[in-house]
């Protein structure tokens, strides 16, 4: 059973969040809320997203899951302004989600989650940690993209790097510790990431959400941030691309 | 002869909403004003479009007909501002049409109307009639998008209805009888339609504007609006798509 | 030596302007300022610009020659807002250009400017000379896109015309004497060009900029105006399409 009511804002955010990773994805409901963990084809990134009840105008599930087809979703939205309320429901004889917004009602099948497994979020402890505007990191990229196909995390004690460089060509955005919300860090770490999937896994955040990094030196980077006013908690892992010497 | 003055954003929605069926047509003029009637080229969608003298400016024509290329009005058009007074101009001797706008003057040679026969309007006596804002055809074709290549209008007492399928998705646009500018139905009636066809009819209608609907069961349906502060008529046919069941 | 600073408007002005005729030019710098020559790889049109060190927030430099590629300053001008202070650096050891902009720097190698020589610009002396805003221009081209890829401009003591002939399409932009700035002209002059060449040349000039044009019969124009405020001046000449009679 499922039969809830949100902002439509809200469940575009989710929609374009897991987008990035998945098309087709497993939610798992449970009195609480929703949550959801994908893996995306190739196995370089994670997304682990919870979105509470109180997100919701009203919320009532009983522990189930339900494959969803998130392009199916995201056009349905096109079809709803900012602050109209979107009702989802479950009708179980048809094995259909049904999403009604002003005088508009679609009807879609729900996907087998047979094959959908759970991934298991990986536990890393990993020795930097900062807090970023997600203005930086969008600049950032957008100047890694300039240069290069892949994008570096660097931070120590004295802040935190972004770079890129190519053949001659480099490009490098510097945040010293004053520019970040947060950090903590007793050592420099550094890790190389593919630029698409970076790309990819921030562009749906605003200028000014605070992001949580989490860096090692060669190992995955862990993106964490909320939405949904607090309601909704978002962590993307990324694997490193070892460089070749 | 022909020499008429008229505001750029009138010729505008003229030529829009002829430009969704033909690029080339036949306009017959009179001294009341222009008519003009166009089919498709596979013969599934026709408009009747006339525009009274008081939509102009200044309006000066005899009895004739002149074939006109609608890409290039469109074309010219974009080198005027709304608000800006175009001029027409036959030229008898080169056959050729002269349009002005501010500084510019574009002359144009006018197509052949020997080929171009005026289709004739068939009188449908359909059981059902509404008017609906624009704003809701617009968003019903937005829906049926998402899903589907054809599109069902259906009616009757109770109200007006979008609607789509696919396999298993479906989506409706549901109107209310108070939802409606007007409803004269005793019974229901329904037909489906090319999708890409209906959309390109209503494409150049605005959210506010009341159009009024004619359906049957398994008929063409018609469609009509004014334009030109009601100085302008448009009538738009569109033959159904007979199920096969 | 190079050390410079410059308002990301003006730097982002003169790569629009230089990168209609050519993706690589040769900068000479000196303590003056910046000038550059170049012609476009066809050798139908030329560039002339200078850009004096009051353009500059800072400006000091020695007399030498860097090759640029301006794409790749265009692409990192992307990263700056509207009134952000560029800093460039000539880094002499690594044969490399620095550019820095908020927290962000670039490196990119210079070019080896052993090819690129410095065109002689012809002193032309062409019999009418008039000065136009650039909205003009910029219609005309607009309009004999519409027609043709060749665009004429003539001028005389009543006036100046940009025109296009295909077929039996015309189109004319006639600006009387009134609506020039400045009209010099004893004689009617009179030439062709290709409208390719003269659209990109146009295309970074604002609404309201002053144009001087020079142009004789079947003769290069010259089109001539100032950015930066004045402490910038852009000519530019293009070889005339001698009419196939």
């Amino acid at each position: 059973m499922l039969h809830a009511k949100i902002k439509s804002d809200i469940l575009r955010d989710l929609v374009d969040i897991v987008g990035t990773i998945v098309d087709e994805v497993k939610m798992n409901l449970s009195e609480d809320g929703i949550g959801l963990k994908a893996v995306d084809p190739a196995h370089v990134a994670m997304v682990d997203l919870k979105l509470s009840k109180e997100a919701f105008e009203s919320f009532e599930a009983d522990q189930m899951e339900i494959g969803i087809n998130l392009n199916k979703i995201e056009q349905f939205l096109k079809l709803s302004s900012s602050g109209e309320i979107v009702t989802l429901e479950h009708v179980e004889d048809e094995n259909r989600l049904v999403l009604e917004v002003d005088n508009i009602t679609q009807k879609m099948p729900l996907l087998d989650t047979a094959g959908m497994t759970d991934p298991s979020v990986p536990q890393l402890d990993l020795p930097v940690n900062l807090i970023v505007k997600g203005k930086h990191l969008l600049k950032g990229v957008k100047a890694s993209q300039n240069i290069s196909d892949h994008i570096a995390l660097s931070a120590g004690p004295d802040g935190f790097e972004i770079f890129s460089e190519e053949d001659e060509d480099m490009v490098r955005l510097s945040l010293s510790k004053d520019k970040l919300e947060e950090l903590n860090a007793n050592e420099e770490a550094s890790s190389l990431f593919a630029l698409d999937y970076f790309s990819s896994m921030i562009k749906s955040v605003s200028n000014d959400v605070p992001i949580k990094i989490d860096i090692g030196s060669d190992y995955p980077v862990v993106l964490q941030f909320a939405f949904a006013g607090d309601n909704g908690d978002v962590k993307f892992l990324l694997a490193p691309r070892i460089e070749s010497s």
